[in-house]
């Protein structure tokens, strides 16, 4: 039986995933290729800990130029994250003519450009369907299967640690540095959770992902980010009282030539299919022209669903390999020298529906004050409630709008902030209705 | 530019979407593909209609001959349905070197077995992801992307009719002859609906999940299929009372080395996803031993779903030929060679919970007699209501159960079905609580 030889560099959680898959299921995966997927050499740091998983020793190695550079491997999985020395291995293993296998967001989402015009002068393959919605099968769906289509948008939740801790917070009326402090406790959140609830993460898989749909490079810090570090519990509950859930949500539309590229909070009617994806799991939806919306659910992120996606594009090379025809589809889809740039939008140009919380004092006309101010901005208001009044407190005031242009809301804001009647910044919330 | 070549068998609904699919995005498939993909026949017995859309009169033939053998041909589209000629063109073309894409799963469910061996023969491809699911890309997912998995369960919402019907019943309360009726004058069922209302077109897809999940080759027969035409509006309401949702669906389970491979209306609970997935839309649902439970949703049928999964199904076999390597991956995931036998385990060793409902007469005692059947058969009784009375009239008792086994549960009804007392056939509906 014929073999395909890899070498994977960073034997962390993933790697010991991939590792335990290749071995569980080697009889399965040697029947359905009709070839064995040999690992064949493991470089790491630290080869001394033991993962659970039986390797011959012989296969471990400190020195990463061994997987890199080595004559016997055909695909190299890239598993160490971050952008150095990941970017420079990854690199020189493609000079070296080998095909890549990654879970990197983060690398490809800054550096993708780069690495894919490396991999498509070389005639190697870069796969990366484990770096979005960790086993959930999108990135080779939008490549390969809904290639035909148009796509008018691509939004979803694509960071589990963000959406287990919005659940809990939903579930239990508990606050963010409370259900945070949980989630490292428990393992859900690492112990610099920075990148994760800041959204950083899910701005790096929704570049990746407006790529793919759009056929554009994307200039990654012109993606707003907004985490989800300030939500309150008060606003997750207000909103359900509106029929709405808080997720944290990736989001990209086209129009006419230039695309949306934002990751914040957003409140979606309890309705829509997104907000009953709950806990770590994640979801990606697209809307195509001929095919309409799809969604995609299942587990973002951990050991085995990460593994799940890394070995499915072992396999898919190995069957490249096997039928002869290497470098079969460019990693973004389309040859890089054909990928357009397309503008994004600014935020002030976003137009949306708000959710927004003021503290006011509890007096007669606030009201007035505040809906004066919102209408001569052209903000009209859809439902309102003054949900309760502590005695001597400030009071809240909760409006839902309709459609209204980001900029003003801003301006709005500012404006409604400098009332003497209004005692802390307020506070707004993108809405989204009609996410198809 | 690179040319790869296309003959279409029928020019119906699916037909034309594909015609207008690779004419609206040419530009998009060409510059993603780095080829063009040209229509370069299309054979129908009619090809004087007017589709709505513009077709080079020399394109057309009533020979469907000249699709088949012709030299130009790379890629045979079949979409004429059905099993002749459907079976024997397929094979031809086959013959003849040509890769197949079809969305015919009645053909592949009953001759895939002899179409997938000679394709493996001839080293050509036979994709066919616009055949379940329309344009969810489930095939290839299973195919590719968790190829690593040994799979536990597959199961889902298959027919966009049946789902349609169901879920009109639910939301206006309305008997299913009446719903069928206005579905048919709607063009969301067909004139003679029996494939897709009694279950079969559900039994054709699932034979050809099941056959990519586990690996094994299926007598169609063997799969158990009841359809949706004995579902009442009333069963459904019951259903809501104990909340669950009533849904037609597919269900495989893999269980120690046999395979449960059944059709039928299902209770699932309400909060579980597939509940949520209404009208013509479906939903498939696997859970892999790594990925854990990955759902994919979408437009079941129709045209232009459907053409998308055909055009991605082209451009697949377009990379293929452009990196050099034809024959990438056999049919079904595996070489048919070894593909196993599994046995599919008899309805009557099926144990699930069930939803019971009698008619009974009004008077004391009743209960008594069924629930001590029942309970001589092992069925114990989870929840009981009798949820109105009519003077005179039967009265209903309605009964969900704790897990059971159905030769039982059937053994059961058949002894209370014999009491005075019972006026009617009871009805039986077999409930799904655990599906992930």
């Amino acid at each position: 039986m014929k073999e395909i030889r890899i070498g994977l560099l960073g034997f962390g959680t993933i790697g010991t995933g991939v590792v335990k898959a290749l071995q569980n299921n080697a009889e399965l995966v040697s029947q359905r290729l009709g070839a064995r997927l040999t690992l064949a050499k493991i470089a790491d740091l630290d080869i001394t800990t033991d993962r659970g998983v039986k390797v011959d020793p012989a296969l471990l190695t400190t020195n990463a130029e061994e997987v890199i550079s080595g004559d016997d491997i055909d695909i190299v999985i890239e598993l160490i994250g971050g952008y150095e020395p990941a970017r420079s291995f990854v690199l020189k293993a493609i000079e070296n003519g080998k095909h890549i296998v990654t879970a990197n967001k983060a690398l490809l989402a800054l550096h993708g450009e780069e690495i894919f015009a490396a991999a498509a002068a070389n005639r190697v393959e870069v796969l990366f369907e484990a770096s979005v919605g960790g086993g959930i099968p999108v990135i080779s769906a939008i490549k390969e299967n809904l290639g035909v289509n148009s796509f008018a948008s691509v939004f979803g939740i694509l960071n589990g640690t963000c959406n287990y801790i919005l659940t809990r917070m939903t579930d239990e009326g508990a606050d963010f540095s409370e259900v945070l402090k949980d989630a490292q406790a428990n393992g859900y959140a690492e112990a610099d959770p920075t990148f994760d609830i800041e959204g950083v993460d899910t701005a790096h898989k929704l570049a990746l992902l407006i790529s793919l749909c759009f056929g554009t490079k994307i200039d990654f810090d012109a993606i707003y980010s907004e985490g989800i570090s300030g939500v309150s519990a008060l606003d997750i509950q207000y909103a359900r009282q509106f029929g709405y859930a808080l997720k944290l949500l990736a989001i990209s539309k086209y129009d006419a030539g230039r695309i949306e590229a934002r990751v914040h909070p957003t409140m979606i009617p309890l309705q829509h299919p997104l907000a009953d994806v709950s806990g770590v799991f994640n979801a990606v939806r697209l809307v195509g022209d001929f095919v309409g919306p799809v969604m995609l659910y299942g587990r973002g992120a951990g050991m085995e669903p990460t593994a799940s996606a890394v070995c499915g594009d072992l396999m898919a090379i190995g069957r490249n390999i096997l039928a002869g025809g290497a470098s079969r589809s460019p990693a973004m889809g389309c040859p890089p020298e054909t990928m357009s740039t397309l503008e994004i939008k600014g935020m002030e140009e976003i137009v949306s529906q708000y959710y927004l919380r003021f503290a006011a004092t509890d007096q007669p006309g606030v009201l007035a004050h505040i809906s004066g101010i919102l209408g001569r901005y052209d903000i009209s208001i859809a439902s309102m409630i003054q949900p309760e009044r502590k005695a001597g407190g400030p009071v809240p005031i909760v409006i839902m709008t309709h459609e209204a242009l980001e900029k003003n809301v801003r301006s709005a804001l500012a404006e409604i902030d400098q009332l003497d009647v209004v005692l802390n910044k307020s506070c707004f919330i993108r809405i989204e209705s009609d996410l198809d």
